[in-house]
């Protein structure tokens, strides 16, 4: 495993410390070898004792001095510049005289996103994409204990930052890797409830059969950070809530909540479901990006270090999307996601209709009282079901209570492995399931593309402000409201 | 009011207590008598004095000196024979006397079975059934703050002995009073959670769509008792399990459980659907008697004082019932009840189908997991919807787990009135929601009546035994189990 940026955050706080964990529960191969490149000029031993301070600060519960002392043996360190070729060619003589013959790879991109062509271009340049050929492959695979001597590349998102250039990036790593190669890297969908979700609605029978458009009225997916902007003010300027989190979260979410059924929990037959539902988006019209989306900026924003004294950026956003397929035809799907806001949560709720004939008296000035089932990701993943019942006493008085279940009450929260430890195990095991496919990425990007082509022109909604620790703008309110319908919070306190 | 039975223990237990509670609560009209009627020759000083004993028993925690002391003025006694004309007369002038012009009556039937008719016939011929013209109720209705003076009469469970002798209880008290006069009690159908069915069902989206055939595999009815017959051994003997239990509990859970949605609250539209479903059942062929009932007797019953030493009365009976409608063709209905059990518990489990495609891999031996919804109504109320999720790791495993919901965590418990305490009150209202109609009740005896024929016939499935302490008898596990499906406890722990 090469690790491109082995000096940066990413590997510090997630790769060492996940592929540490892996290997102290066994779960890495007999002989590998992990090998960092940067700029920096370390030595192997450098690498070593920065690990080892990563680890130290990053899972200190995972730290054995023994097991480490075991893991560091198997961590080099090789300084390469990633747009020079000559380094690759260097890279490429030491990985082979520390393999000693055919061996799997996997190449990690953990730099900033406008290395990833260069270090993908460079790789294939070095001939050091291509996968052994079949017969080859057989006899590695003999002598590797019946794995083939594969080479896979990780990439780590943001994944372009637009259609245009995720299409670009697309192409270009298509002509050194295949796509069976590639692992796009989205992080929350390891989350465990995101798979969760999955097993929720396929592994029941009570829920499928009313996950449609004749018993749901709408969905809404919220993904709330509590933090504002930070020392990320100077990046996050140029990008904005839509493609920090819309395209890469919130879409994927929806992905899972809205998608058909796949005939098996394969990677390829999930992944085909994920496209399928994420091109029945209906692209909006201009009128639709006035009337179904909103943006915002939290008060004080422009005053962040790094962002300009009259940006635009949304650091909120709201929208309301419809997927034209039978099963959801006509049924809104509301997206928000905003910094700043009151607390941090992830969650859907799926918001089922009223009763059709309400024989229960309800007070005049009260709505008829719906069903919803709310799926909390974050922090408290759970799910609760929202339900009317009879409130005990003479009369027949309805009272809304839920029925719910958190993992944390029933599950060991140490059980939940940390997702960049799943994601790597995943990847070493060839398990494409959690990673999105060129297609995928591509879809989402064309729905988050044409809100950020609508709001270049005159139908964008004005940008809206909101206070810190709010719920978000007013303007968002009504974007339910002007259907009688209000954001809910189902997983934490209002 | 007139208590007939003012001695017993029924009046001690639970009439006076629910009453004086009532009086408590303000919700007793501002001038009422309650008359006691009895053999014992009791004056109505010590009718005062043995109930005031009895509310220092049976509610404690309502004992008020001062209310007990308003409250104990409006007690009478008046000693009478049930079987003779002259008390009537004689309690009819004493009514009067203290109506002193035109009242409502509610005649409460406390006594044994066998006196209920004769009180009936004698009402009926002491000219005190009779409502007062409508010219004259409306007179009375100016006077007494817009009430009619209504003549009603409670009848107490049980109500006849089969279907014969409750269709001539019937005949008998229609030639007195009109239907909407009469009162059966069935006193499971007070209980909170029975009423929180038909919320649950019908004031919810979430389930009434799956709620039948197509995503129901089959419901399972228990109402275990863990006391063994006791004191009431003679008694016992003679009813067995199906009249003590079936004929009024089960059946009229199935019957909530399984009716249309009514158009409204309304008692005779909710009784209407009652009958409905109840008229539904399909009657027991011969060979369905051996085949779908089981009947079976704990381990020394026969030497309880007061039982045959050859007793051939069932303690236990289970029986696997089909309801012949559009929702309901083909899904059976397993109801069980026993004395002796491992525990009290009555519990309704919906098990839904398995899903039609598994796309988690499952462990060879073990089945597909399928969703179930208990609604659990003693002695703990509350539901449980039992769900597959994925086990926290790297691995997609699913587990079994609750989302439930308690009423016992929401709700204080002194909250939920005393079943009689509701019973009398809606008696008194007019309210006969939880009364059953004389169809619903012949619809009820219709079903058991075909199972104890069948059981007198040569097609009756031996008598089988169990252990006190048990769960039934084997022969009970195996009319599920030849359909590979097995009783759950969803509600107590197995």
């Amino acid at each position: 495993m090469v690790i491109f940026g082995a000096t940066g955050d990413l590997t510090r706080r997630k790769l060492i410390p996940g592929l540490f964990s892996l290997f102290g529960k066994g779960l890495l191969p007999q002989r590998f070898a992990v090998v960092g490149s940067s700029r920096t000029e370390w030595s192997s031993e450098d690498f070593r004792a920065e690990m080892r301070e990563a680890v130290q600060i990053f899972a200190p519960e995972d730290m054995d001095e023994a097991v480490w002392s075991e893991f560091a043996g198997h961590l080099y360190y090789l300084p390469g510049n990633a747009t020079e070729q000559a380094d690759y060619e260097e890279l490429r003589d030491f990985l082979a005289e520390l393999e000693g013959g055919p061996a799997n790879r996997l190449y990690y991109l953990a730099t900033a996103p406008r290395f990833f062509a260069p270090i993908v271009t460079r790789l294939g340049e070095a001939g050091m994409a291509q996968e052994a050929a079949q017969e080859a492959a057989q006899e590695a695979a003999q002598e590797m204990d019946g794995t083939a001597a594969w080479r896979r590349v990780v990439i780590e998102k943001p994944f372009g930052h637009d259609l245009a250039s995720a299409q670009t990036l697309n192409q270009l790593v298509h002509t050194v890797f295949a796509e069976h190669q590639i692992y796009r890297i989205d992080h929350y969908l390891a989350k465990e409830t995101v798979q969760n979700i999955l097993v929720f609605r396929f592994a029941n029978t009570m829920f499928e059969p009313i996950w449609n458009r004749n018993y749901i009225d709408h969905v809404q997916i919220t993904v709330a950070e509590a933090v504002d902007v930070g020392h990320r003010a100077g990046y996050y300027d140029q990008s904005g809530v839509l493609r920090d989190m819309f395209q890469n979260h919130l879409i994927q979410i929806l992905a899972f909540v809205g998608m058909e059924p796949p005939a098996s929990f394969q990677a390829d037959a999930i992944r085909d479901e994920k496209a399928k539902v994420l091109k029945a988006i209906r692209p909006l019209s201009p009128a639709e990006i006035t009337a179904q989306t909103v943006r915002a900026q939290y008060d004080g924003y422009c005053t962040a270090d790094g962002v300009a004294a009259d940006s635009q950026t949304a650091t909120y956003a709201a929208l309301q999307l419809y997927i034209d397929n039978w099963r959801w035809r006509g049924v809104p799907f509301y997206l928000r996601s905003g910094k700043a806001l009151a607390t941090k949560t992830s969650e859907v709720i799926v918001q089922f209709k009223e009763p059709p004939h309400m024989m229960f008296t309800i007070p005049h000035d009260q709505p008829i009282p719906a069903n919803y089932l709310a799926l909390c990701l974050q922090p408290h993943e759970g799910f609760h079901q929202r339900i009317e019942l009879k409130e005990p006493g003479r009369e027949v008085k309805l009272r809304s209570v839920d029925m719910d279940f958190h993992y944390e009450e029933v599950f060991h929260p140490n059980s939940v492995p940390e997702a960049y430890e799943t994601l790597l195990h995943n990847a070493l095991e060839g398990d494409a399931t959690l990673f999105t496919r060129s297609d995928g990425i591509e879809a989402a990007w064309q729905v988050i593309d044409s809100v950020l082509q609508g709001w270049q022109t005159a139908a964008a909604p004005p940008l809206a402000t909101y206070a810190p620790g709010s719920w978000g703008p007013a303007e968002a309110d009504r974007l339910l409201g002007k259907n009688g319908r209000s954001w809910r919070h189902g997983c934490v306190d209002e």
